[in-house]
């Protein structure tokens, strides 16, 4: 921990981030549910996901792309399938609720497969496809945003870094991926703003296209195995943003309608590990595939080879026990947003 | 064209290929469906996944881990999912007859989930997720075999390099990524042992864990974007053989089983566009994606921004016309093979 950094107990730092939405105008089963999926990314070490961007919520809120008090509606639905209008709400207000559904037509018939339209930022999408693993199934989300990474080939933003998360319920631990499409995912440049730290090249184009070493907002972000990467991301647009009939990215480009960054479509899934074999033995089959990974000879300068999840998994522990520590200008702007909802700040803070 | 390739009918190829499988014991329809999905590959250019198998897959049938004669069984079913044990059979014979009945589910419930248990090879991957295009849905495939990539952070096999493909329906074309996890595909060393050509470094491991620019078989390949390509390989075993109940990569691990090259475990999945939003204007939604992606200005020494498929599009169309092209190696191999089971060889081979 940087000397710089408080460490907050995450209980408090749930309740104050559930009383900052509640007073921005969100009831409070909702605010909770915000606080929830914010503070867990928080506690694994996810910090980009985190408290962080309570600010930008707030401001969301204020200017209202993200809609306090949506009408959430299920606009189509068969025995496999849902698709959610979430009406602009709080990502992770719809999600958690669209996961639900999804899971519970999974235990149905084996297979559940959840859009949601026009929800805004979800959050650290990992915690969706768990919230399957721990009802004994698969799950996956993904997301498509407005455009700020170039397809292979390009030097412009085309696509989304589109993240995706995949779950899988074992006994020792869940395995869980969360991965944008990006060689590194936003966040990383403004670690290295805060850090004032140079990228390495690679990881971003200057907005004018160029290869940069410069950590800059709006940098381009590029593309993960490059054509792999931009494809996996373009496809997930035709996943879920055509999948809805409210596409993000080709509107974008064309200049046909102007793009606010908070708005996002997402598909979900989960499937029922028990409709398909030993519940069980799957579980075990998880542990056993964990170890073998575990014991694989590590590469040169790596101590330790990890499974997906395995790093966040450690930081959470820790956190828990310790407190999430919080950089000096996080702690700023969270005392500057206690101050204007009059809500009280975590002990420390 | 390099000058020691000859190029042959695609029609006159897949004829050949059809009758060497059918030869070797496979019933006369699946033969066809096995040439069928193989000169499908090398008309798009996808020459590591085309007739310079045959060899291999042949060999396959003589030892009998393919199964010319499968009992395809379908073990568990709802009405949007289904479990089939492939019994070994041909991976295109029993994909096909998976991918089908996956599109007729999500025909009914706008989303149909398909697991194969003990396939064998299936070829290009792409293949399967098109089906489903030309039904008007998008498609998903992706495969798990024993290991052959090294986990990111690992100097030996430790997950296999498991492709995934998924295809959207356009008017002007169907969009379609299949891409291997790993930096390359397999298929590009045995290309490269054909060709009698070095790969780069950064491709593969040798046997011992070192880097290496020599194409052997059994290399360790390595994972596309690190964490990334293997997380996503682990999490498709997760998704194809722990979900059928037969784990491919810790048994091999562990020593537990002898594992065979040829055994996978695959999961596919079709979901219906007309479930969710108008089918005409998804279409439609696809072309200006494409059209959008292709006006994208083109990184320096680009000539023009590809989107996923398009590069075997446009071979497709040269193959079609004017032949495919066969490196000397594998016209020799179909020599010997087409000696062996007395079939007529294409003109020109």
């Amino acid at each position: 921990m940087a000397e710089n950094e408080k460490r907050v107990d995450w209980r408090e730092l749930r309740e104050f981030t559930a009383a900052v939405f509640n007073r921005a105008g969100v009831p409070r089963d909702d605010a909770d549910t915000e606080a929830e999926v914010l503070v867990w990314a928080n506690l694994r070490g996810v910090d980009s996901h985190g408290v962080l961007r309570i600010p930008w919520y707030v401001e969301n809120l204020d200017t209202g792309v993200m809609n306090p008090t949506p009408q959430i509606r299920v606009r189509k639905e068969t025995p496999a399938t849902v698709l959610i209008d979430a009406d602009r709400a709080l990502g992770p207000v719809v999600t958690v609720m669209a996961m639900r559904r999804v899971v519970e037509k999974a235990r149905n018939v084996g297979v559940g497969w959840g859009l949601i339209r026009e929800t805004t930022h979800q959050g650290a999408m990992a915690y969706y496809p768990l919230m399957a693993a721990e009802e004994g199934m698969a799950g996956i989300a993904s997301v498509c945003s407005p455009p700020n990474m170039a397809p292979f080939g390009a030097r412009a933003a085309g696509v989304h870094n589109s993240p995706i998360a995949i779950a899988a319920p074992g006994n020792d631990r869940n395995l869980v991926l969360d991965m944008a499409t990006s060689v590194v995912a936003g966040g990383k440049l403004d670690l290295a703003i805060d850090k004032g730290q140079r990228i390495p090249l690679g990881w971003a184009l200057d907005p004018e296209g160029n290869p940069t070493t410069e950590p800059r907002r709006p940098n381009i972000l590029l593309p993960a195995g490059g054509p792999k990467g931009s494809g996996l991301a373009l496809m997930f647009e035709c996943l879920s943003s055509l999948m809805v009939g409210n596409p993000l990215l080709e509107p974008s480009l064309s200049g046909v309608k102007e793009m606010q960054r908070g708005i996002q479509n997402s598909f979900i899934a989960a499937v029922d590990v028990a409709a398909f074999t030993d519940a069980d033995e799957y579980r075990r089959n998880v542990d056993r595939l964990i170890k073998a990974q575990k014991e694989l000879p590590a590469a040169e300068g790596v101590d330790e080879v990890m499974v997906p999840g395995e790093p966040e998994d450690r930081t959470y522990g820790d956190r828990i026990e310790n407190g999430i520590p919080l950089p000096q200008g996080t702690a700023a702007n969270l005392r500057s947003i206690a101050s204007r909802f009059d809500v009280p700040l975590p002990s420390g803070l």
